[in-house]
């Protein structure tokens, strides 16, 4: 007969992976008849815990790992920044590692960490992530794991996020409360959450403000390069000569907006006003310098670990871990690429 | 007595402490008569290699740390996804530390990760290191280390660098071919080697082609920043309306530079041509773009980890470690900034 596993005892019993591991660790939240039910099968069948697991509750390597989509981007660098930052003052080490947002990256990565014997994981979720089991499974196993940026709510664990869809109705909002009456939304693909809910923002703030909401102003960049920016700029101001506002989900594609509304010499803001999103060091390098959204990514890093250091102190303790949620807060920084604000006092 | 140590053996018999540690793992560079004359030494001083050496030499973590000046730095970043891709390759995990550019954060970082027993260091000097005793003596006691970028010749082991000298001479040379009769070269604090050499290629080029080097068109960037080139533009055009080239040793100051020219209603690249070095992500994305010299981050990094692992082996199969120089090639990105190369045939 093959190993016996924690998901071999979750069901014959029928209850989750979760509460059989915390079972097996005599966590206080479990009643004594699962815990009594769950050790004695766990006895019968010869059940031994792996030695991933084993090696954890026996010691701590005082490495974590981050795991990020991409490594050469502003935000998700100043995330790691962050995150090595606050990790050393505690006397953690860092590995840091790639997706690619490629969804079996990831779970290999994952597995790579795992056996490395690594204290806890700071995870940013691949674009194409849409089963979660790898990541369920080492939480279940008692690793320590924090979400960041790109989550998902379908894993109970610590998380720290900002709220795109709140930032991306400030960024909207900022064009209508300067005037804007037509404004354009280039939008990325369609998968994850962080794109779609800055979408939604858009879409409540004209909503909020009584503005038709036109879904041909709707414009997608799939690749979320600069080029597609700039040629989309073209496309939309053939379609809509009329826009005087565009909101990109994302800075490195509103500039390629800005290039492409200057070779046509459309002046921004005057006749189209533009505003971004995340705050990279370009943005303020540009002509006119870009408006956006400040994404703090140092901050969430910071933050992410933080929650993790609480995870490792309650698994030293024995406790559960708590899962709760921190919110990084967003502003829109004013740049020259939208006008001053309207006052209609 | 306090524990003996490889300083200790090297002051009594006068020979490096290299030698030491060569002879004590019996190197066959090393003579006979002065390995026994070592051992002989080591066993009467009853000398015992530290525990971060004997763990060395027992087992492997295959874990390995790279150190950088700055993570949010488009080319560091870039060095340390090479980096890290190529490692995973060959099964390693790669723990990433930065020293802000400070010599005694260098130290510290290096410490902790030699603390951790990690198989190899990759490591970008600070531009404040002068000393560089920390890093020969983890090397003598056994340690795997590859510097990248920011190196010295002072320190015997492999090394992969640009020539930034050559670079800054096909910059140069790129604008003299261009028609430039006067040209200015923004430079960056004086210690880093890159710098110096950076300001050497463009000195250089000059008196190739028997133009005149004057001292009062060398310009400072303190600060690396944008605002520095943008501010430094103005400088240059109020002291020297005539000049119609420059070259500016980093692209985030020659962004600022265009930004300055733009805003003071110079032509570029008609009036003034500008060039860069490092070929960042946003340099594409100015108006003009901006003509760079392409600095391949990526393959340092890979390269890096190669050299890396050629010690590595070596130090399995008990051999000396090699010390090649590996020089990754540069080429001249031309864009907008710069007009188009005379034909003087």
């Amino acid at each position: 007969m093959s190993k016996v596993t924690l998901k071999d005892i979750s069901k014959i019993l029928g209850i989750s992976t979760s509460t059989v591991s915390k079972a097996l660790k005599n966590y206080s939240d479990i009643n004594v008849e699962t815990k009594l039910k769950v050790q004695e099968l766990a006895k019968k069948l010869n059940f031994t815990p792996n030695a991933f697991a084993q090696s954890l509750r026996s010691r701590e390597t005082k490495i974590i790992g981050i795991l990020v989509p991409e490594l050469v981007h502003h935000f998700f660098s100043n995330v790691i920044d962050g995150a090595i930052h606050e990790a050393e003052k505690h006397g953690y080490l860092v590995i840091v590692l790639q997706t690619h947002e490629c969804y079996e990256d990831e779970i290999k990565q994952l597995k790579l960490l795992v056996d490395k014997n690594i204290d806890g994981i700071l995870l940013s979720l691949s674009d194409k992530t849409v089963k979660y089991d790898h990541i369920k499974n080492i939480i279940d196993e008692g690793m320590p794991v924090v979400l960041f940026d790109k989550i998902t709510h379908l894993i109970d664990c610590p998380k720290v996020i900002i709220n795109d869809r709140k930032a991306a109705f400030s960024a909207t909002e900022h064009l209508i409360k300067t005037g804007c009456k037509k404004i354009a939304h280039i939008t990325g693909p369609l998968k994850p959450k962080t794109t779609i809910d800055r979408f939604m923002g858009y879409k409540i703030a004209l909503e909020t403000y009584n503005m038709p909401f036109d879904k041909s102003l709707i414009y997608t960049s799939e690749n979320l390069f600069f080029e597609d920016g700039y040629r989309l700029a073209g496309q939309m101001m053939a379609e809509h000569p009329d826009i005087d506002g565009v909101f990109a989900f994302i800075d490195l594609v509103a500039i390629g907006v800005l290039k492409g509304l200057r070779e046509q010499k459309i002046k921004v803001p005057k006749q189209v006003a533009v505003i971004g999103f995340s705050n990279w060091l370009m943005s303020k390098t540009t002509t006119p310098s870009l408006t956006t959204i400040d994404q703090p990514g140092y901050d969430m890093g910071k933050q992410a670990f933080q929650l993790l250091l609480k995870n490792l102190n309650q698994k030293r303790e024995g406790k559960v871990f708590t899962s709760e949620i921190v919110e990084i807060p967003t502003r829109v920084v004013v740049r020259k690429s939208t006008n001053a604000i309207i006052d209609n006092s």
